[in-house]
């Protein structure tokens, strides 16, 4: 398996911390998005939604978005759960990472942490951080009494949502006040087979 | 099972239509988003993201995120097929729906049909055009060699992006360019079980 991605981006480092864990073999192919890689037609041809992480499986079919990427690699491992209403729960967090979380801490991250956070986009980056603290606020609410997010173990919903909240400081994010948050990202990290981001 | 959701959200059609397709008993409890009532306490305690819609079970246990419940509720019928990679690409469609697709298409939608195109939201309207278009453009892309989004038949991913595409009119969107994203919609429209929006 070959996988598309920047070892800066949270949605690919979702993938290569599953594959990590899982210890899956593969093949790492940079596309360096700031060189507008991802829209070459020859890259626009695996995926013309122009997005990394894309995954090119042996026999030359490709999978893009990073939550059916995880979707894809985890069955049979522990981190797809079982249970129906488990998994519906996992997709769920997915969902929210995508829709909830990511436009907001990813995208203030690439603003400040890609860009250098340049005058033209600074009212953007500070609209952004209303709506990451919201999620900020659900996941600190929910870790609170919980360890992972479904299921009593760590599935493919913490990784989705630990990619782009471990880094969240990068986006201006203080997660002093988020004391089940940062627990939960020790958790995370002193797993065995846990690899770095940008690594 | 209780849906909780408003009969003018594509993200409450969708589901609302996988049930009508499906056959599905439920009790439809209205929430009124422009009332704010997503936001009551009652409310937050179901689902402290605030959203709709919510799929609440006999037994109490909640789901939210649309693309979940589906995922919930298709398993064992036709629209959640067998195949391991043809699941990963419904996962991937749905993706897509909610990253690319729903926050251009539902969001104009929402400025315009619900809020009568206020004043004050012209520009954040006009700049959901382009990203919409793009959407449009991918699913026309496929659309005009594959009747159904994944594995030859009509799955959830069809259900999801069908929800904001059928109505993307009423967002400003002009599908004249489209003929096979408009023949794929008559062919959702004709199948047995098919309930229009809003009823």
């Amino acid at each position: 398996m070959k996988l598309y991605g920047d070892r800066n981006s949270g949605n690919c480092y979702k993938v290569q911390l599953l594959m990590s864990l899982c210890d899956i073999p593969h093949e790492w192919i940079p596309v360096d998005i700031l060189a507008n890689e991802t829209h070459t037609p020859d890259f626009l041809a695996k995926n013309p939604v122009g997005q990394i992480p894309l995954l090119e499986l042996d026999d030359g079919r490709v999978l893009s978005e990073s939550n059916a990427i995880l979707h894809y690699l985890a069955a049979g491992t522990p981190y797809w759960p079982d249970d129906h209403y488990h998994r519906a729960q996992v997709l769920q967090w997915q969902g929210f990472e995508q829709y909830s979380h990511e436009p907001y801490i990813a995208v203030a991250r690439f603003i400040r942490h890609y860009l250098d956070l340049p005058e033209e986009r600074e009212a953007e980056y500070e609209a952004k951080q209303a709506g990451g603290y919201r999620a900020l606020d659900v996941m600190e609410q929910h870790l609170a009494s919980h360890p992972w997010f479904v299921g009593g173990q760590c599935s493919i919903a913490d990784i989705s949502l630990f990619a782009y909240t471990h880094v969240a400081h990068q986006g201006g994010f203080d997660l002093a006040a988020y004391p089940a948050i940062r627990s939960w990202i020790e958790r995370v990290e002193s797993m065995p087979g846990y690899s770095r981001m940008g690594t």
